[in-house]
């Protein structure tokens, strides 16, 4: 390996990162060798050892950088400073536009394949729980901040239930459009979600309760 | 294999469903071998061999059944004839018995191991379909009947997109337990789908809108 600055170094680094991350996405997680990683980002095995150990320690990696990437526009949506309607409508547009992604389906088969890996591996899974929890506190600022703002209920609303509770259901779309197919209306889904949220389901609904474990 | 009446092979084929959920829900359904599930059913693999061509057979008949169990139950709860109300409650009382079925989380990852196989596998993909569309059939006709009887706003709530929306929330919470573990407050999160689905989140919020694809 050529001796090479810090920035170069960490440039080179991003550029495999997206490479292994095309790789992921066309072929899966199991079926991607790191021989196929190397052709892409144009390395040989023993300069991409320099960067990564191993296919664990590459993922890892494209789990962390996609993260920053999400939770940046994420954060853009969510502490959209002029009014908290804007703020709203900014996050429903970035649901929009992660669930049009021409890749959204390759990126949720990639999810699944993590978290079935996961199950065995402990290593990997923290940093997928990890990746999932920096997203949720984006949305729990948001939700305390519609609360402050008089939008949510105070003392219905809690910030990281709901929180909890809307990534699971962004979890359970992607899964759904994945698995169902034309199966799943997913524009239905999402117009039905936002009825939902806002209270226009019903008039007379009456309150149902979790009952204590 | 010994001569056996119909009904006995029919027995003796639950049995080996049986056996062999149990061996999936245990070791997942790639690492459990028809060895194991032999040894399970207490059946030789020529007499197993006699029932299922193999592992792809199997998992099969494990779906259907699993299906029919639950679509039964679930029938039950949703057409519970005498009052929406009654109705409703029974539907929430299904939600969790089954999140706090002591084997969901070996469930969940069954389930993730059959999705991520039947990207690769479409026969198998299919039976995984059309498990979940039966389920989501009777939520249809439980959304229907709640607005034939007044409970929910006709031209608001279509019944197929909203039983796709509660569909793919029951995966979402159900991946969320399995994969954010500790992470994740079920009991908070299920508290606020109450609040929302009956509008009690917000007395302000405005609607948000889908935009066409």
């Amino acid at each position: 390996v050529p001796k090479l600055k810090p920035q170069e170094l960490e440039a080179r680094r991003l550029e495999i990162i997206a490479a292994a991350r095309a790789c992921f996405l066309r072929n899966g997680f199991h079926q991607t060798t790191t021989d196929q990683i190397c052709k892409e980002a144009s390395i040989t095995p023993g300069g991409l050892y320099h960067y990564f150990r191993g296919k664990d320690d590459i993922i890892t990696a494209v789990i962390e950088h996609t993260t920053q990437q999400t939770v940046a526009k994420l954060r853009a949506a969510a502490e959209e400073p002029d009014d908290i309607g804007s703020a709203f409508r900014e996050l429903a547009q970035f649901l929009f536009t992660t669930m049009r992604d021409p890749d959204i389906d390759n990126i949720v088969r990639l999810d699944m394949e993590v978290w079935v890996e996961g199950l065995k591996n402990e290593k990997l899974a923290k940093i997928s729980r990890e990746s999932w929890g920096i997203r949720r506190q984006v949305l729990e600022r948001f939700i305390r901040r519609s609360i402050d703002e008089g939008l949510y209920q105070p003392g219905v609303v809690e910030e990281k239930a709901f929180a909890g509770l809307l990534m699971a259901i962004l979890i359970g779309l992607r899964v759904g459009k994945l698995v169902w197919k034309e199966d799943f209306d997913l524009n239905g889904a999402m117009r039905m979600l936002f009825m939902m949220q806002s209270g226009r389901l019903s008039t007379t609904l009456p309150p149902l309760e979790v009952p204590p474990k």
